[in-house]
Parts: structure tokens; sequence; C-alpha cells
């Protein structure tokens, strides 16, 4: 073999025994959830009743490690540590000096990183006594994850699917079936906010976990579950970074910029938290690049502001980036970038100036996409299509300056339950459907009262 | 964590270095491939129109060891070693003292264990200075390892695909045109085999070989791959079960009994030959058992005897267990398995007594699949379900007779793609469908003329 390594592997010991919880060490101070009927700071009460008290305490926790329990290393065990892989054929292919490492997520049985979540929010919500989980999903890989936890842990698990990515993946619907999961197209009948939204057929994420939220609000034996957004989920997926940490030491680099996809924030979290933690407190200078679909451009075209994280407004106001709960964002195959706002962390960062944005439309995406799977072999999932033609970009412009640039992106799953898309690329038929501004800003012209925030 | 182990990973430098060549340890005197004219043994020169000389020196090696060259093994790094899980859930939802391991293949670019033998052929293919490779494929798991490889070492790549899975798995198609290969649905009109045979309406791989084979003879520039069968095909394989006992070591632990699904046999073949030789050499009393599909129950059923290898009758003529090959098995969900006869060195250790082989329907495949998914997370192809299956009746009577069996079988592919077929099974729809003995019989009066085998 060549001496050329282009896969890092970490045996099962380096799986990490902690979290990263990169709230203490946030810039500025914290603006924290609040209910939206008193305008004060949300407490654990509020959260009560569609979570368990073990994701309540992590998600409003105050340390800078949480530990992981045990049955949940034992489950992450299955596909942990995923391996880390030097992609020296795509950096020949653009003749580029730059070094680009990849993470990827997409050997867990669900394809994708979203089991590092559904595993500790089913375990905790059993080890509470909950009988069944409601969750939404957009392009399926977090409700296929959680129906996977669910079956692991012996829950019930019930999903509401966004209509647009149901019609366009029903593979994604029998992967959850297959688990035991029961699936509803979203918006549905079975909800009040389903029926209320029932003319936007397409569905969104905001509309889904509005149904879910409402079932689970309604069941004293159902809780909640979200795959992104929250503290818990971005602290949850924060396995990644930190075995990214310790494999680009194995490749004895250091990244200058760490790029991911952002559609609520949690697989961005996961790879750059550990990585932020090192730059805030003045041991890197590593910058951090989120992409984001240009049909939903949240982070570059929102506004920073207290939303509602859901459609019907059902949830505390989080402090984000939105572009208003009620904004529906068009049927792009990326149904995981599909939400109008994003996680607070990443949206104070962003805010801070520590982690920069850029919009990418379907075409180029997928075009970076094809360009991946025909040089490193991996067939990459629409999301994280977004980061490669980033990483793409970033990579030319260390050509044309001639820059050892060290690029390290999150490859946050693959795209076998999206070959609609990939033929719709190939045959010439895929749209770059626009962004609506006019949409954008009926919806800003909807957002609920709330204290402004700096 | 718990200190019980459920998976076991190698370091890269423990990929195997030498594939296992069989053929020296068989027993009894070989009975070569014949060319269909002379009736004499077939040598290299009747395979030189279709396949490059190192592929042909590897098909007719007889020494026991073939060295894998660096350049293949570089590849091989992007995904092996892979790993060896110890289903300690399943073994406990069956409540059994067998101790059950399975090696995970699923985790390569294409799904399956097809890249092993598809880098090697495109390898040496490329080295001969041949521009395209023509193949067939079933289920499309073969297709897309090719069009994965032929990507790989910048050959272009023509696949007739079956096409009763071209419908069923239009996702596949799309897969391998991702990575740059050209589809066609078999039979077609672009062979004279393919309009010979357009009554077949949902091919047979037979068929499509012809279709690869025609092509491939018609054209200096193009050569022809298989994907099973042969003997080099079943010795790429052979890195498999080479990692599979070294991480049998690790665990502590020898096989009693191998198990595995066969189609053409190189899955199988892959698995247990490593350990087949131990057996040969009277350094093991492991069993083998081979589970194929009892709509076309080649072992179980079918004659062993001179056949051709492909429907037109254009390939030498192989020793084999056949159904007759004009017979067209029914389109059953687990296509890699649709194919009239069977590797010659596994057909002669199954002649020999050295391997059993048992037949399962589609339903009772995919129960056990589900079970399999619902408790060890993985979601295996509908080709492995079969192994499966089989596995959950050995394990059932290990319970019945108290014994601590410990069986070792091959996961040789994901089901991401195979969703359509879990949805049937799930909504009750799937089709037990039958074994036509009125076909077989008809098909196997049209055996070709050859010498009768012992």
């Amino acid at each position: 073999m060549s001496d050329e390594p282009v896969k890092y592997v970490l045996p099962e010991s380096e799986i990490p025994t902690h979290w990263v919880n990169l709230m203490p060490d946030l810039p500025g101070d914290p603006s924290p959830p609040l209910n939206p009927g008193t305008g004060e700071p949300a407490g654990p009460d509020d959260l009560t009743p569609i979570f368990p008290m073990g994701l309540i305490q992590q998600e409003v926790a105050t340390d800078p490690e949480v530990e992981i329990p045990d049955e949940v290393r034992d489950v992450y065990k299955r596909w942990r540590p995923s391996p880390l892989f030097r992609a020296r054929r795509l950096e020949r292919a653009l003749d580029t000096p730059a070094h680009i490492y990849y993470k990827y997520e997409g050997g867990s049985p669900a394809g994708s990183h979203k089991p590092n979540s559904a595993v500790p929010q089913a375990y905790e919500n059993k080890k509470a006594g909950v009988r069944r989980l409601a969750t939404e999903t957009g392009a399926g890989q977090w409700g296929s994850a959680l129906a996977l936890a669910c079956s692991l842990f012996d829950l019930d698990c019930v999903v509401y699917m966004v209509g647009a990515s149901y019609d366009q993946k029903p593979y994604r619907r029998s992967m959850m079936e297959t688990w035991g999961a029961t699936v509803h197209r979203s918006p549905s009948d079975t909800t009040e906010a389903g029926r209320t939204h029932v003319e936007h057929q397409s569905g969104s994420l905001g509309i889904a976990i509005s149904e879910a939220v409402e079932v689970a609000a309604g069941d004293s034996e159902t809780n909640y579950a979200l795959g992104s957004v929250l503290n818990h989920v971005c602290m949850h997926q924060t396995v990644i970074g930190q075995e990214a940490m310790r494999q680009m030491e194995m490749a004895g680099e250091e990244p200058d910029i760490v790029i991911g996809c952002v559609g609520g924030g949690s697989n961005f979290a996961g790879l750059s938290f550990p990585f932020v933690r090192r730059r805030l407190r003045g041991e890197s200078e590593a910058r951090f690049l989120a992409a984001e679909p240009a049909a939903c451009p949240t982070l570059t075209r929102g506004v920073y502001r207290y939303d509602f994280g859901d459609t019907a407004g059902m949830t505390p106001l989080l402090a984000m980036y939105t572009l208003g709960h009620e904004f529906v964002p068009p049927p792009i195959h990326a149904g995981g970038l599909r939400y109008h706002g994003d996680a607070p962390i990443v949206s104070g960062l962003v805010r801070a100036g520590l982690i920069d944005a850029v919009a990418y439309r379907q075409n180029e995406t997928f075009e970076a996409a094809v360009r991946f799977a025909r040089t490193e072999g991996i067939l990459p999932a629409p999301e994280p299509a977004h980061a490669i033609r980033a990483v793409i970009a970033e990579a030319e412009s260390a050509r044309e300056s001639g820059e050892e640039r060290v690029i390290l992106f999150g490859l946050c799953g693959h795209g076998h339950f999206d070959m609609s898309a990939y033929d719709a690329y190939l045959s010439g038929t895929l749209e770059d459907i626009e962004f609506s501004e006019a949409e954008m800003e009926a919806a800003l012209e909807r957002l609920p009262e709330a204290p402004a925030l700096a």
C-alpha cells in the first residue's frame, strides 16, 4: 500500500466519555428561551410536559462537559468512532494545495449523524418511564434515527414527516416503519396544527414540529423529541467534533477552516463546537463556515430575533436567525435544511462574527455532490452537498492564492435515499427553486412580540 | 460502557495482503471449464477476448495465495477492514445460548461486498489498457460496485440491469449513473441476446450476462466483468473471511457453523473459503450452510452438471449446480440471488458434502430481516436476509439442544435500496413467488452436450 493514509480510525475506547457543552464559553450575556405568555425566561417547568427531566437538565446545563451515560456509549459502539477521511482524490481533481478532510457519519444504521442524539433522547425518556415518542422529520433522517433508537430502547414512535419529503422519499418512510414507527404525512388531519395548515401541502419542519408537540402535550405517556436546534441536541452531536479533533491530531494537522451544512444546526454544532471552544479560548485561529440552501437562507437573509421554533407557536421563544416561523420553505431535496430558524447557540456565534455563512442553490450543490461521488466514491446526501460546494470554493481559492489551507468538513450522511434528486439533476430537470422574499417579508411581519436582541 | 464488546475492529494494517485461492485445496480431480465447441478444457485463450490477462491468471491460479496489488489495497482502505459484530441483542431476543457473529460489508460506498471484486477487476483492466467495462447486474449491487470502481480507475462502464430489478429499484440505476455509468434495462434492444429474449420482460442474470458478454466480445476496447461465479471473483472476496478469522480470534471464539446467502456464490465464498481451507486441512470441524431462495433453488433442487454461465450460451461450460441456463427465475426482491447456477468451487464443495444448503421463501426471509433490524439496528438487504433466516433456525435449534453454538454469518449489504420490498412485506402484499418445477424441467431438457460429472 502507499503510505498516504486516506482514513483515520479510532479504537472503540476513544468514543468520547463526555459531550461538549459550549454554553459556558459563549461571549456576552445569554439570551435564554422565553415563555411566550409571560415574556419571562422559560424554566425547566415550561418543558416538563414534553421532555424528561434528564434532557431538560442537559438543555440548561452550565458545566463545560456533560457525561455520556454508559448505556448510550454502548449503543454508540455500534457505529462509533466514525472514520475521518483525507479527500486526496478530490484534492487532486481540484488541483489544489489545500488538504481536505471529512468526518463521515453515513455509517450509522440510519445513514446519518442523527442517531448520535436520537439514542440519548430515547434512553432518557425510557429511563423516565415514557411509553412513546412523537417527532417530526424533514428528509426522514431524524425520523429514521429516532425510529431506530426507539426500537433499541423498546419505545413506541410516531413521526410527522414533512409532506414534500414524504412524497419525494417514500423509502425513508418504509425504513421508519421497518423499525416499528408509525408515520404520518404532515400536514396531517390527526392534529389541530395539521388541519390549520392544510393549505401548505408540501409541509415544513415548522408545521411538523407543531403536530408532534401537540401530540406529546396532549398525552401524558408521550413525550416529544426534537432532532436539532436545542442545546441538548447540539451537545449530543459533539461526539463528532471530539473524535475529529483526535483524528486530525493523528494526521498531524489543525483545521484552518471547519465547514458544515446548517438546517437546524445540530450537524454543524456537532462537528464545530469542540473547535469553536478552542478558538474562544485563544488556542486556535480556525474559521467556521456554515453552508445553507439559497431557498431557505436563514443565516444569510434572516433576522436575529426571538421567534417560535414551530409554525403554530407552541414552543418557547428562541433567540435565533429566522425567516419567520410562518415561512414555509420551498420543497428542495435537502429536506433536512428546510427550517425557518437555527439553533440559538449557532445563531449567537454567527451574530458574534465567529461563524460565517454562505448560501447555495440546488444545481450547484448537486454538481458538487456528483463531483465528490466520482472522486471520493461516497455518495453524499443533499444536505452535506452544500458543505461540499463550500469546500470546493475554499479549495479553489487556496489554489488561486497558493495556500496550503487545511479544510475539515462534515459529511453527515449518505445519499442512498436521495437518488430521485440525483436523477433529476443528471437528467437536467432539477430546479433552482427560488426563495420568496415576499413570503419571508410577510412571515417577518407576523413575528411574535418579544424583547429585541443585541 | 459495559465490557461486552459488540464490534470487533481491525486496524488498516490488517487488510489482507493476499487473497485465498482455494483451488489447490479442493478434494478430487478438478472439473475445468470446457470450450463448448470442442468439449476440451477452456484455456486462457478462450477468455482473452473479454478478460485481461491479469484476471485470467488469477482465474487459473494454482498458488494457495495470490498477492493483492498495492493499488487495490489502497482503495480497500476506504472501507476495509469491515467490522465484525456480535449480535447480542438478537441472541437475547431469541433467548438462545448460541453466540451469533456477523461480518458487515454494508459500509462500502456501494453498500455491499461487491466492490471487493469490482476494484481489482477495474484495476487489472485499466492496467491492460482497456477503455470500457460491460457488465450485468441483478439487484444493482454489482453494477453500482463496478460503476464506482470504474469511476475510481477512470474507465467507462455500461451495465445491463435485470428488468425486474430495474423496475423495482430505480434508485440503484440513478446510483450507477451518478458514478458515471450507462445503464440499460435487460433484455434490451441493444444486443442480439436481448432481442432474442424479449419475451422474458422481467429478465434474468443469465440474459443480462449474455448481453454484456456480447458487447465485450464485439468491441476490442471493451472488456467484460462478472460479479460472481468465477474463481477470481470468489477469490477477491476472501478478504472478508480472512478479516473475520482475525476478528473471531479477537473474540476468542471459533465458528461452529458459517452461514451465507448464495446467488452466484461470491459472498458465500468470500466469507467461508478461509474457514473451509482450515476444515480441509483438518484444523477445524466447522460446518458450512448456504441459504438460497426457494424461488431459485439451485443448490437444493438443481442438477450438478456442465452448463453455460449465461442464457444465450456464449460462455465456457462450467461444472456447477444448475436449473438450466434457460431457466428464468421469478422476480423475487433478492435480485442478487436470481441466477440459474452457482460458482463451480461452491458447487463442488456442496457436491462433496462439505457445504449444506437450505432454501427459504420471501416472506420468511423478510420476517427474519425485520426481526434483525429491530434488534441489531442494521437494515439488511433481501439477499443476506436469507442467511439471517438460517441463522435464526440454527440459534433456535441451539436453544432446544441447550448448546452454546458459535454462528458466524455474512451480512453482505444494507437494504437501503430495497425499501419497496420491506414496504410490500409490512403491508402484507409480498408474494411467496413459486418456483416452477415445469420450467426447470423444460430448461434441464435443453442443457448442452457435455461430459457427465462425478
